[in-house]
């Protein structure tokens, strides 16, 4: 019986190791400069964060120690998105992981919480759009200088994820009770064969479902939707099963287009760890 | 910076990440029951056995633990002899992580700890060779059904690897100071290019040195001798470099035959570990 925290850990090397998952460094994929080493090593320097978010420690220092540990590799930023859902939902664990669980442990966070989601911004590079004027002094870019504003506003770290929703598909999870999150864990228990095929299969549907939102804010919009589009015909025409020719093709196009849909590689995290801790998936 | 408990966890991922290692499980290649999956599973679950291990806690019931923990996983034993050799190198770390801290390490080992060691049997299914017939009453086979022959006997567990040698090339380790283990690091850190590239060109030359113990006993020695010409002859050709395709087809050979020189999978992961130790590589 794994603890919470080891499921988290597994959650990040399942998702990591499941292939094809186009654009996405996975078993079979590197990209340039962020090999799959690099996730192993995440995942590893993550567990004490989680750890972290399993016991009384606050939400925002758990998740700060999380990234803290994940980014002590020459990857730099790997599973940040992962973590920033995987944080809360360790934590319902310790009433039951439901929709409703999570929901709470992220109303109860505090502007403690969102200071120290500022400072985890400054252990790693990770890849945000220029925020609207209004909300410059907030950019998470800053780091702890945002601090200051941050308080004056008195926002938690849920009103953070709140004011960055539309355009990033990992806040949408906090303020939507991690729909697409348990949702994911729902696809992988009715999926038969070894989990990180299923996974594979469930990154594949939730790509198709909507556009890639660090896909759209690194690349455009238009992009986005391109790939989403055509993840949907793999998936009408149940591609994985009858042609995964097509699926391997169009994974190695996305890496060579320097396309990742990072978003939806989180989301697949997130619900590989809920279906663990549901015990409704073997490994 | 990683701890010892962390870089011992990472050993493990990066060797089963490590391809083309022929016969083995590795990024590339499952065996029919014994999936990739189930390393990364084998290896979230070991680190509390080796926290334990970089405690005050006793040998013997670090390692119990990491098996018990490595074992929670469909493909029972994946990392038996890899642990058995990282946690004494992990208590090692406690001073400087040498061939004689390690040999101190096992020489303080007790009867209580070998009592442990038959205990890690009871919650794995591991080859192993029948026992000459003096040798019947301690079977590890039996598991704690043995310890009162071993502690009638006033057996350690250093006592318990003298006697598995020659014949288990991890026990072998225990009685020669880790000899191939701390060589593995040392050609680690002088090949160049990504960590598992290297490691995978280790395990070659590793299988190149000397025949496989887990292949002799699971099949025979004509066959362990075979497998470590062929290695040999590839190493002393430069194949890694020079002509993969001939490695990759060797590995592809073995996993269709049924031969895994675990053993030789085992010493790479020690030696990943002591590399990563001493911060002589970079991941």
């Amino acid at each position: 019986m794994r603890t919470p925290a080891q499921n988290g850990e597994l959650a990040l090397l399942l998702e990591v190791a499941s292939t094809p998952k186009p654009g996405n460094v996975d078993r079979h994929r590197d990209l340039d400069d962020l090999r799959f080493e690099h996730f192993l090593a995440g995942a590893v320097g993550a567990r004490d964060g989680l750890e972290m978010a399993a016991t009384d420690s606050a939400i925002g220092p758990a998740f700060e120690r999380a990234i803290e540990g994940m980014a002590a590799q020459e990857g730099d930023n790997t599973q940040f998105g992962a973590l920033l859902l995987l944080v809360p939902l360790v934590r319902a664990t310790r009433n039951d992981l439901s929709r409703s669980a999570v929901e709470s442990v992220v109303e109860q966070t505090t502007v403690d919480d969102a200071a120290a989601f500022y400072r985890a911004f400054e252990h790693v590079d990770v890849f945000v759009p220029d925020p609207p004027a209004d909300m410059a002094p907030l950019d998470v870019r800053r780091g702890s200088d945002a601090i200051p504003a941050l308080e004056a506003r008195e926002l938690t770290l849920v009103d953070v994820m709140d004011r960055s929703v539309p355009g990033d598909d990992v806040a949408r999870e906090w303020i939507t009770g991690f729909e697409r999150s348990f949702a994911a864990a729902d696809r992988l228990e009715t999926k038969s064969g070894p989990l990180p095929d299923r996974a594979a299969a469930v990154f594949l549907s939730l790509l198709a479902d909507r556009p890639d939102t660090l896909v759209a804010n690194r690349r455009d919009e238009t992009t986005a939707r391109e790939v989403s589009q055509r993840a949907a015909a793999l998936v009408d025409r149940n591609a994985i099963a009858t042609d995964r020719d097509a699926v391997e093709t169009f994974a190695t196009e996305l890496v060579d287009r320097g396309i990742n849909p990072g978003t939806t590689a989180d989301i697949t995290a997130a619900g590989l760890f809920i279906a663990l801790e549901r015990d409704t998936v073997e490994i």
